[in-house]
């Protein structure tokens, strides 16, 4: 870490912060510049005394050279973390496809859909028993029930099955029944739901909050690791910008940033990135051509009867299947594998 | 509500849309253009099929013309809210001023600085128990404790006390000990704790997310109003920018923008805001004259040790004291009234 | 059009304002909501009747059902522009490269790189003779010389150039030495420039504001194409967002939705759009998926050595070398062909 | 500045990168921590080694401790710049208030609002004859005739006039007729325009750009100052954001931070930077206790009648007039002195 004095700072306040940081047991290098004082600080710096630097009278400028993070950084785990649950493996080679509606509606529902999910050669379900809305009157999911349908749905078809956690105390429910938990956009800092994740063993998918950083989204990726879950992925999902013609702004280059900072596998969700069901088929190849390890996406039967409003990104089944075939020919050219049944069968 | 159809849909088609929209008991009006349809929806929309509709096929736009908030709109209740808690009446003629350290950190801190806050005339006394923060490393407040303590401390000096509150199994030990719960900028779509504390009867500061929109902060805030509690005043605390010279950008036509929108008090933390000591004294000023009801506004006695980074925000008592003086004379120019103790007095 | 008044307009004023829009020779539907009513305009609305119809009191809202531009507009224009120069066509299925250093700096300098341009498979030779740069004090580029340069370049290695106008007075000479003139970020709306621009009969490269809308892009090209000039493509160059990691955030969903939008090709700026040399590969890969004409990139056979800062997001000979082989096998997989030479002769 | 190296860097080329410095004449300290190496750069540093270095292998990260732009900095020249124009001062004690139409469109309307600005108590008379408009089928003003117009209604009331100047060309011509020129949002990072204006002495009202960094600004700037022409002005207008509630968010902190940052007098355009008639009462008013120099306000006498559309924005001249009241008193409790004739006589 460095800090930078403001421009003039007398010799003698220079020395009464440089002892301050010694008292701390921290060994420093000054530098003497024109108008600024230049203080080294060498080896790792808790953040609370960088807190107390940052705030010093006569500090200008206090800039981080080694990250906030640790347990996430790939300094520290250089090999790429590979999540196996059963015969998947995420952030291995092989290509994973996350696959399924928005919300469980019913039984029926979720088992037709799970059906065609398999068919077309994804290895997870996704779904939702509990909704995260924003305005309190619209349908905020069947609940735990909702659960069970997809367990079973899930079992019934050979896939492993993906969904959205809320709340702390829905936590050891949600583990019960699915085998990936997912931290929703707008709870990438809900660091009590993040804590409690990281006493549990479920794979978690924590996705990037809206208007989260890379940075922001390590540091939160960081309380479930440091609670002792190794098992993390992220998930970049679109960022809020200025342009509304799209949802979000899928930030594509957010994968192979995060795969420099981090050792954490990276799936993609061109569905909420975007909002429009005829930008997921070019975001979701565009996102595998970035390098990411999956994506998830979503996928309906009957878009136009979902009970959620995002039916308008949800891939018909046969948009879907069609989708993976191609995905199956761009994956090698990526240094991936993808198998996917003969497009004959799916139909 | 008004439904637009995509160019050249069919005549039939249209129809079959209408009689969609006519079987869930709405009344229609159509409108043919030169390419495409007008729809237009009488009387109140259920949200639900709202997006039903956003996502059928032939269906290019739908644009809402009421509003998606009810309980919290002000054409739903014209007159400004008042929340009395003992002799303050916060949305009221009288400027209310919260001040205090972002931490509570000990019994005589955090007695000394209540003792400040009151001379200097504020009436509220702000400090965190618990502590949001973005990295698993940093001080996360003393918890409990720290309820105790800020409660005794305003008993003592007379002085309402506000503190974050920030999962749902905290809202009624928060309740018992604080005058009014604070909603941070990233639990602002946390909808477990907005419906606990929709039960609760509290007064409830609710902050904007830092990328929420108006319309999504008055959302939230139907959340708390539609669970039962009126007392909700809502909070601009600074938005997301890609400026970084200022921590947030403060976004002061949020003030009488929200005015327009709703009936709720508005209050502005202009510490968060902007994340630079020297910037508070301007912005509070400017917040006052934008039409603010009351501020929230960071203290510390010694802010070079304050434990959380946000010391180099806080103003130091002299800073406090003098502001208050100033807002004490600029308040009658907006229709406002603030009473100060002589600064004779406060030294 | 729609026009929405405010709630409770009373009757004899909604009549006014239909007679005044009657009075502009435009029909009209009235559909009295509950609270609010609806005045539907048929037909092509002159962008100032609408501008003055948004500020009448008593009017709530105007809602755009027509796009502001036509014949840069996909519904004016179904069939998708193919721009040719020599024989290289933009805009058909053929993947057009674009590379070369960010500024043109020595005659050795520009003929090195043009020669490994064009051995890696490249048709068109980028290269700045006028730089904006933010600073004054900054290398602004070598002039006119450096057109001459650049020209001869690109004649002596079989390639086509392009190069940046930055201002009206220039783009006769721009034009007489360059292939294609590029419009930079900073000058997407410099109105002057555009006009400038529809006059002459040069292919166009319109670089997208920093923080334009699809919207303001696609009525910044409507300057262009309402001079006359119908040779315009787009450029995604990335947009500011409150990332920091990457110096913009690259939209690749603007490529699928000005596809849909508009019938002009799109072009994708991995180089400008990450700021980074690591991350160029991976995104121009996801360019070419996400459906782009082609790539702008930069390449610079000493980057450590370049005269601007942009060195730093320039790729190495090779580098560019291998991506160029890589695109060949992307390209077909989403309906593209992309020749390359044999990889070792390009060794 | 403060060169860092990637983490692991061989001593060998560390020492290569310092001697590389060094040959540069610049002198260095060295500073190993950990596992990266810190390279303190004692001077001034010319902009073209910075981004040199930026690019270096084994370079991880260039801290700039001094700022890009000089002359415009307060480092450089700590007095206040006051413009003097007339018997006017910008930048002094008074308050400076700029007021008139978005665009002159007669004889007579600019005359009649020139009274009724001169009437209120401003200063300065606005109003554009050249218009930038995002689309081509828009209003563009009604040119050179337009500066005369002005120039004739501010001589016969007795006010300055400003009005905005797009391109080099005209600088001559509307340096004729006005007494200060401004650069629009869009015209911002015109470097053409920029030194055009440098070469010119006429005073330079500078809008931010609606994405620009203040660090952009302040080297805008910078290209007029160091052309010759110290009478700059800056203008905060608001910037683009998320939230479209507003048509951009006026960001006051701006004001003070630029007061720190340079000397340069600092001016408010509340009515682009809300875009809503009723928020320009309570932003100018913010705006002043934020601690500007000036405002500019759009006021039409007849805004539903106005041929651009920013009536919207623009205030009724009874609206005009009362603001300034309000003004006038509320200049002496943040230090300014602003005089308005009475009231009644206005009537």
């Amino acid at each position: 870490m460095i800090v930078i004095t403001s421009a003039h700072t007398p010799e003698d306040r220079v020395k009464e912060i440089v002892q301050f940081i010694e008292k701390e047991g921290i060994q420093t290098h000054v530098s003497q510049g024109n108008d600024r004082t230049i203080i080294g600080l060498i080896g790792r710096i808790e953040p609370q005394l960088a807190e107390h630097l940052r705030q010093m009278k006569d500090v200008e400028n206090v800039v981080k050279i080694t990250k906030s993070y640790k347990l996430a950084s790939r300094d520290f785990h250089p090999e790429d973390t590979v999540i196996q649950i059963g015969d998947v493996k995420i952030g291995g080679e092989e290509l994973v496809i996350m696959g399924g509606p928005c919300a469980v509606e019913s039984v029926s529902q979720i088992d037709e859909i799970a059906g065609l999910v398999k068919a077309a050669g994804a290895q997870v379900l996704r779904g939702g028993a509990f909704k995260p809305r924003t305005g309190p009157y619209s349908f905020q999911g069947v609940g735990v029930e909702g659960l069970v349908m997809m367990a079973e749905a899930g079992k019934k078809h050979g896939l492993l099955t993906i969904t959205e956690v809320m709340t702390p105390e829905y936590v050891d429910i949600c583990a019960e029944y699915a085998d990936i938990l997912q931290v929703g956009t707008r709870n990438m800092q809900n660091f009590d739901l993040l804590r409690k994740l990281g006493e549990c063993r479920k794979p978690v998918l924590l996705k990037r909050g809206f208007s989260a950083t890379y940075d922001e989204l390590l540091n939160a990726a960081e309380y479930i690791l440091a609670g002792g879950n190794p098992n993390v992925m992220l998930c970049e999902r679109g960022i809020r910008t200025f342009e509304t013609y799209t949802r979000n702004t899928l930030d594509l280059a957010a994968i192979p940033s995060l795969k420099q900072l981090t050792h954490l596998p990276i799936i993609s969700d061109p569905s909420h990135g975007t909002g429009r069901r005829e930008l997921v088929e070019p975001m979701s190849k565009a996102s595998v051509a970035a390098g990411a390890d999956g994506l998830i996406v979503e996928m309906h039967s009957d878009p136009d009867n979902s009970m959620t409003g995002d039916g308008v990104q949800s891939l018909f089944p046969d948009q879907f299947a069609a989708l993976l075939q191609d995905l199956s020919k761009l994956a090698p050219l990526v240094g991936r594998s993808f198998q996917v049944p003969d497009l004959a069968a799916v139909k």
